[in-house]
């Protein structure tokens, strides 16, 4: 209206759009994803709910297209192929900031207390799933913590450009049927209403032709999936057992794990959160392919790329919430199976190499190994050292960080 | 009930499942896929479903587990990890069966009709998208042809390993609370009831630890989206235009392409094949990195494996029909536009070379296209051959097949 | 020369050939994989370097292409389109014929007579990491044998659309300066030649317009991939402590593992076998894209997709082999280890559902857990059962099959 | 030496280090990617060459690891598992900066100068294949500029990630046998040496259990890929003819194309491009792969991630170079073929919506198309306007932009 259509017409176009964003017209919009590869199909079907609605606001005749015509008046000085990427941004955006920030800020706290909770239990280390010198379980779940840290800013640093708005380019790119400034306007009212930070595309060529930025914002969710899928790998070996695995942890029991074997109880909530990981490394597959597709000044796989950016956006967040309140909270350490595993250990001689060198040290733990005594007597067997020095310098609680 | 179970209790859990089978108790199926990754929970949601179910015909109280027990009686001589894979494998098989293979053969000869149909329309051949030598459309479209031959050959193939069932393997692989000969009854079973030919697996531990099967179905429909796409890709360029593309194919007028640009139609079939393949892409990235995921006895990757093997399947299936139906049949040729451009083409010239040699070939071809003037007057011009010579050997007719 | 080529000229060529197959001009092929699509400029740097050759041997000067053309006498009847790809296929072939499945092979026959030795060691089952069920260890070995059984199934379902060769398409597929004849009588040659049963492609615009076969083939090895990873992990996972983790089997102490660590010995084979799967997966990735983007008459990834088809058949060859010989043929059970395990276990409660029912039985294994007592002392003292009953009937040697 | 290390030795190991940076010792590396996933093989084999090099120098015998210990003095305070990573990100850091960001620029600016080339070149648009509104060839080469300053920005935004140092968490991150401060100052070191920034990495237990940083940074290169991808491969189908293409622009002709079609020119250099993209897409699926699965304290993917990730930046650079050079540089227009097919096209018809609507202007297009007409006489023959009018709205020269 602000640049000339008639307000009569436009108000009713505002009317019948609130609707819809009411979902009071849900049962008008049947289409499926895989359609035409601008979107053009859902935005003709929005322009036609629109303008029938807006009709019949105006006590006209759906289908007439006379009052409101969906093209002229709805459309208007829009194209499907501005259109269309305008709202995968902000749909994008507007799912991160409401949903995946806020659930990986909440795991990666809950991950923190949980890392401050075991910060004096002293475990061993494994390298190459055998065992190496110890560190404490807070250190191990700080590790955690701080991949979701670095995964929060790899996921923040493409909102600048994931809220580039494509609106404005229209059909190829150079704002044909529109009014300079338009784009800018409309970049003030999206951000104005979301309360976001939202901005015209600095290029409306690339906006429309290339989504370089979707496949940008799957690659921080594919980097996400890589650290949660390590963390839930971690969680479920530490807690597996309960008997004959490695057991340090111990996980909530949710639910009954087998139908089958009495009593069991599984990692559920790690195997749905490994399942969620391994579909977000298909989806960004399939958002690189179509990324790559597009063709001269319009990529048409937008509704697919669509369609798997969001659904990774939401797997993930949802995953992570559940994760977080039906395992990580109740997650607790299992202190006698951990320290029985510690003094097992052979690989605390690593704390003998500046004392004795790493030959000599080697030739304990394999003695020890291979006879199956323990580190200390073998130590003595060997008169490598004294039993006041091995007890002075293999402690555990020294080997914990790096000396003054 | 042939191995023992309460016939009575036996007739309650038949007709129970009968009823699921009949879609009456859907609504107490609220399970999604990301839940524990042995589907486990959706086994014993169908078990209680089933138990309560029974109870109610034999007149006892929902809940109570009294009469027919979810597990005792219901579960009985299965685990979730034996029915979980043979659900699967049993899907998979149908729809490839039933829909996948029905609806590549349906393209198949449609394209295989359409070859026929343009056997006698000799176009330009393009390499490297470059002008060569020419073929008729008829043998473009018969390496379509060709390729869906292979694809069908491919998607059998995988069905004899698709078809071993895991059933009877129980918890582990082992059988334990089943009996001999139990696996074999069940595969003859489900072939009887489905009338495609099942057997069972002839290594438990295999099959419910690993589910190679599917990432190997998974690849065959990988393969087959390869083709695909590039069967769409190239259609939907030979269509391009109307007026500025290569224009050699006329496609099917299907619906306004475009809210802003009146008249413009668009290739939307292949658009919508060419996203659906590259959501397949994504499918097989995640069964890959789920097949490979297998720990001990047990693969727990199994629902997002199902959902996304099944996805693909049933994608490229509804994707062929809609393809062969709105775009295939419809598809005429620019004959008009095709000849044109097969006579201003200069790789006719390439029939020159066990006549003229590669070099002075070569010479008359960078000549013309210069000096923008056909081959014959190159040729001529360069005093290369006689313009007799010339119309006998640079015969389009005759550069279409090998000598004899 | 069968087709009418100076046989002065053709031994010429021969020699020069011959020279190049002893690898006598190495040095005068220095192009890289990122060159054209089609790869003709390795075909014409081999045309070339086999007519400098035979002019010389002819007694000419090298560059002259006088007597001895590039174009006219070498490549001749030949196009870089339907070359290239026939080398890739033969290449394929011979690779997987003499390399892959012989080492398959042998990795199959040394996972089966481990899994034979290990045939009456029972041990605990593990299904979501959780103790479950007991098995034998050869029973688990098994299933790796039935993987690679199937797997090399796979690979060897791919040889029949491998074996299809492109020579006689020349430019385009239609064979334009070739000779009827000419394409199965190289077929036949190549057969010859290589004791392997190579074919005429069946269709030659599709067997240069495409290449399914490689991606398809490399589906086989994406499939392959999986099996390997799996049983590298879970043989990693099972021999992971010596003290700290599960410690089932012992594998091969190979080389000092760790440059701090003394002692240390790591599943170093493992490492090296999931490293190279991984790149399998990745290169699966890169000729399924590659596979996709042909175009028209002619797919120009042909170079990417051969090294990446030959590195993954290589890569999977050599490392099997190293895999054997270095880890499997070398592991040993910790049978200690592996009773210890089985008899701690709760899992063995599964051998009561027929005789006490579920969810008493769930209640002994729950009870146990939750006291740290063992299951004979729960049941007992939940009064489930007689300690008569209990030696009877919870006996894992008889838990490892089904009953009669 | 500043935190004890005997000066003898330290110089000896310092001037050992120096021959092998300055490639004297290179035979003395024979070891191959695959090998123990943590690098130590490789750094084992540094360790080795440097004590035995020092150990010449200060007039010992190789091999008697007596006066320069691999371990105990070369190795010191360092474990490979900290190490590996440590050069795993300079090395990648190291190649972006010197090698991947300036050819990228360089192959922007280039862009950008035939972007202002083409300022004035108005050209007919494509969406969806299909002819669109125009724009200029310039506006079309300003998206592909765009694509690589937000590419040179998210390749930028992962260097304060991956400039992260694990040196000084020795086995597995607490630092053991190492000092306080001693990572800090290896940081500094670092930077001084190579002069770009790099710091210590804030949490050492991520730093060796996950290599997230190395994931997104691949994730920068797929993302750039897909840009490049769709620039190289519009470029080609631009450049597609001579005669029977979109012909637009004209490549440089750099070599010949076809081993039998004479005087063929092919896109080469977008084919090399087109194919170091599909291998960057299969490189990242490998990266993901691994980064995905770290276990414990140790990530060992660790030889692999590092090839696939520094293969990515050299040929994306490499080839940056070439296609620039070989192939952007030299492009020209071909002003006569464009501005043919800008005249023809039926979708300046859009420039009428505002004047006399969609449904008419529809009509008008279609009836153009259908006769074979042109726009104006259709218009003028369905009395849509008027030719004054006609020619006043259906400029071209005006539709390349929004209105004031």
């Amino acid at each position: 209206m602000r640049y000339g259509l008639d307000p009569k017409i436009g108000n009713a176009i505002i009317q019948a759009a609130d609707e819809i964003i009411n979902e009071k017209l849900n049962d008008q919009f049947p289409l499926v994803v895989f359609q035409t590869g601008s979107g053009t199909q859902s935005n003709m079907n929005c322009n036609e709910v629109i303008s029938n609605r807006a009709i019949e606001i105006l006590g006209g005749q759906r289908g007439s297209k006379t009052s409101v015509h969906p093209n002229d008046h709805v459309n208007m000085s829009q194209s499907s192929n501005d259109t269309f990427p305008t709202v995968m941004h902000i749909a994008a955006v507007l799912e991160i900031s409401n949903k995946l920030l806020p659930s990986l800020t909440k795991l990666r706290d809950s991950l923190k207390s949980k890392s401050e909770e075991f910060s004096k239990i002293i475990k061993i280390g494994r390298t190459h799933l055998q065992d190496a010198t110890p560190l404490t379980l807070g250190q191990e779940f700080s590790g955690y913590v701080q991949q979701l840290n670095f995964g929060i800013e790899r996921v923040k640093e493409t909102l600048p450009r994931l809220s580039n708005l494509a609106q404005g380019g229209t059909a190829v790119g150079t704002g044909l049927n529109t009014r300079k400034g338009f784009d800018v306007a409309i970049a003030e009212q999206v951000s104005k209403i979301t309360g976001l930070c939202f901005k015209t595309a600095p290029n409306k060529f690339e906006a429309l032709a290339a989504h370089d930025a979707l496949v940008e914002a799957s690659g921080a969710l594919n980097t996400l999936a890589c650290s949660l899928f390590k963390i839930a790998q971690d969680i479920r070996y530490l807690g597996s057992g309960p008997r004959c695995g490695y057991g340090e942890l111990i996980l909530p029991e949710n639910e009954p794990g087998s139908s089958i074997m009495p009593g069991k109880v599984n990692p559920t909530q790690c195997e749905a959160m490994t399942m969620v990981c391994a579909q977000v490394f298909g989806n960004h597959n399939t958002i690189t392919f179509c990324g790559a597709s597009g063709q001269f000044e319009l990529n048409v796989f937008k509704p697919v790329m669509a369609k798997n950016l969001l659904k990774s956006i939401r797997l993930i967040s949802d995953c992570c919430n559940s994760f977080r309140v039906h395992c990580i909270d109740g997650i607790k350490a299992n202190e006698k199976k951990i320290s029985k595993l510690l003094h097992e250990s052979l690989m605390l001689v690593t704390a003998l190499n500046p004392k004795i060198g790493y030959d000599m040290a080697s030739k304990v733990a394999k003695n020890a190994h291979k006879k199956g005594i323990t580190l200390k007597e073998s130590a003595l067997e060997l008169k490598a050292l004294s039993e006041e020095e091995f007890d002075e310098w293999v402690r555990p609680e020294k080997m914990i960080g790096p000396k003054l």
